[in-house]
């Protein structure tokens, strides 16, 4: 706890660096499931990704970038809330939130909606939520002033209902706000309607500040592409609707640029966690990386990272400091409000001076949990598994405890292939005492996973 | 045979495209076991290559390249004749040369830099040559002006005598045209000797024509690099390694521009195979592709390949058609000599037309080859394996073979995961057609890799 506090006192300490009298807008795209190596900027061969490649040419690329969890529900509320998933609840033995989930991310978190919204912005949230589908749990309960999309996965639907022994999904809602305005909508319009959506929320607000979270259903299964690019990629279907994603992107971009807004946006795009390999070829691909979703090797968590803010960061820069989403929030906190100091409970750091300026040497620490268990801490270039399993999400999972710890020194070895040998024994220690000190302070709280409808039900009665 | 010809036909009949008075000047810089997943442009998360990456992104990025073989010395003798191996003779069990090969690349054959020097161009070979070290079949006689650099791979030493049996090899030499003038020279200085040497060339040279062939050493193993280069990147000493080899082409890439020949020149920049798995740590890495150095798999053979040709080729391309280096020789005659009729006994075809025409279709077919043995064949996005072998170049071979064949569609699964299934009998058909008539019309010529001055001394006795 003393080295907590110590560092959100150093935090304090930082003069912030003054971004202009303009808040810059803020824009999250956040894609679901796809891999490390599924843009051309980050290797693939065969999906063609121009918008996102120029977005990370021109931008800031980041290759060593997590996700803080390697399945959705739990990744995609510490993005927002800048907190490990055990502390909102948002973990679970069910992974993520199902249609008869009965909880959902608390309205008394802080998000990045939220405190945009005290601050000003205008708000929007346009794609996958998957926080919770019940009113108070929506995005209008955290600061987004609008909302258009289905509230959870795509595959939840009766066509895909034997998940995990449940057979009586309703049909996929299209929300609206707090309203269902379709349901089983035609998911190949998906992407087109979400890039619709958004983009008329950019042109609506371009004269006030504004956030948008854009937060696609593809690449998740089933894939689904509009007709204009159905057949369009040597990668098949999965690249088609990556592709798809890609014009978005651009479509997006070209906004900005041409109502002159694109030096004052901040633009982050990111993956939810890796692929989901089961899916063979309908999952993407890790690149370098071993396993995909589910799992904590980096295949699982680490994702592409881009980011472009022409107006602040250092243009056509690929940056290999590790960073996460839990960095999102408290970075967008010292943007919008320089002054204000941070909350303590967040987990992450201002990335935002750190990009500009190679030489800042920050002492990170990032956990990686599987459900409540800690099971892996990376520090510095060290990853140090505890335990692990090779769970793909649908796969086995094959657990595994290491004793004293299995080590990888992460940035020469990033597919985990040669364990450390003759570990030395301070080495050891401190990873031991990260990973007590962690449990120690970090109480998980009740999961808000596990809680169905029917349970509650059951103990009504 | 009469598809042969055909082609040749139809080669002879395309109106050329008229490049300009001034032929352009000709820089290929190849780099030695570099995987296709080393360089940031093609996906590396912490080997830092900024002026490889920014030649990738301002000229043509090929996604799907192929060096002719997955080892060293055919895959350099099909890039400088543009024929498969076994047709120069430039295959064998041993694999490549060593200080014991006798024979090297016939100087009868035409190469890219006897073809140049005929046309009037200055020519330089600087680096590893590896087609021979005996006077007859080194750079300068094979129309290079003027070579400096190792003639073998630079393990080839007393220092790694254990290599195939052998116990003897003489200090490794450094040449500067036919003499030796260093033995053992230090390998720390290699890169940087070399990269002045080109550049000493280039400014030698810049009001005439030139052909410069910049083969480093590395990062092929034992790895070094000068001090300045020295404990600088997150991946280790490779990583070392390969920067410094990007400083290389930046410092190549400026000298073009301060001489004010940049967009005169066309700069190939490729790898002779891929990672050399074994090697664990002090290899490269494949990417997304399957298996490594040696073998037929896309990790062996698959590799990054840059074109940097802005007078010509449309730049900020990524260009996923494949190709192969037996493409760079008929692409170079067709450049500098458009009237001229290319050789029929070339095995690929000219690139840059196609390169600036997304809508061409070719119906390319690449054979890979294990020695003399056809291996497998890639056509359109299917790759058909007849046989395979796990060999890293140094680990379990494993041969198997296939019956009728093993299929995947590369440009869907490039990571070679996924067979498919319930195949089509005239897929099968066309495959087996391919493999009979290529084995049936292209006769391996004998071996020159094999022959030992040893052997030739037995004979003699």
């Amino acid at each position: 706890m003393l080295k907590q506090i110590a560092f959100g006192l150093f935090l304090l300490a930082i003069p912030f660096q003054n971004y202009g009298q303009d808040s810059p807008n803020v824009i999250i795209i956040f894609v679901d499931d796809l891999g490390y190596g599924d843009l051309g900027a980050f290797g693939h061969p065969t999906i063609n990704t121009p918008n996102i490649d120029k977005l990370a040419y021109d931008g800031v690329k980041l290759t060593q970038f997590y996700s803080t969890s390697p399945v959705c529900s739990p990744s995609r509320a510490a993005l927002l809330t800048g907190k490990y998933p055990i502390k909102t609840g948002i973990y679970g033995k069910r992974g993520v939130f199902f249609p008869d989930s009965d909880k959902g991310l608390s309205s008394e978190e802080m998000t990045i909606s939220s405190f945009l919204k005290d601050s000003g912005y205008q708000t929007a949230c346009i794609g996958k939520w998957h926080l919770g589908h019940l009113p108070e749990y929506l995005p209008n309960s955290h600061g987004f002033d609008y909302y258009f999309g289905i509230p959870y996965s795509n595959d939840l639907s009766p066509a895909t209902s034997d998940w995990v022994g449940v057979t009586d999904f309703p049909p996929t809602p299209l929300m609206e706000n707090f309203e269902i305005i379709e349901r089983e909508p035609d998911q190949r319009w998906l992407t087109k309607r979400y890039t619709e959506k958004s983009i008329e929320f950019i042109e609506k607000n371009k004269d006030k500040k504004f956030f948008l979270y854009l937060a696609h259903t593809f690449p998740h299964v089933p894939l689904f592409t509009s007709p204009k690019f159905e057949n369009k990629s040597p990668r098949g279907l999965y690249g088609d609707v990556v592709e798809e994603l890609d014009w978005s992107v651009g479509e997006v971009m070209k906004t900005l640029h041409r109502l002159g807004i694109k030096d004052n946006t901040l633009v982050i795009f990111t993956s939810d966690n890796g692929p989901w390999l089961t899916q063979r070829l309908n999952s993407g691909d890790p690149g370098i990386f071993r396993n995909g979703k589910g799992t904590l090797w980096e295949g699982g968590v680490r994702v592409p990272g881009i980011i472009h803010f022409p107006k602040v960061l250092k243009p056509k820069t690929v940056n290999n400091k590790f960073y996460s989403t839990l960095d999102v929030l408290p970075s967008i906190i010292s943007l919008v409000d320089p002054e204000r100091s941070l909350p303590q409970d967040l987990d992450g750091s201002n990335f935002l001076d750190e990009l500009n300026d190679e030489k800042t040497v920050h002492e990170k620490v990032l956990y990686y949990y599987h459900q409540d268990q800690l099971f892996a801490i990376r520090r510095g270039p060290l990853k140090a598994h505890f335990r692990s399993h090779d769970s793909i999400y649908g796969g086995d999972r094959n657990y595994k405890e290491y004793d004293p710890l299995l080590l990888f020194n992460i940035e020469q070895d990033p597919g985990e292939k040669f364990p450390l040998e003759n570990l030395d024994d301070n080495i050891i220690k401190e990873f031991k005492s990260l990973f007590a000190k962690q449990v120690k302070n970090v109480v998980p709280t009740q999961s808000k996973i596990d809680s169905k409808i029917n349970d509650n039900q059951n103990e009504d009665l």
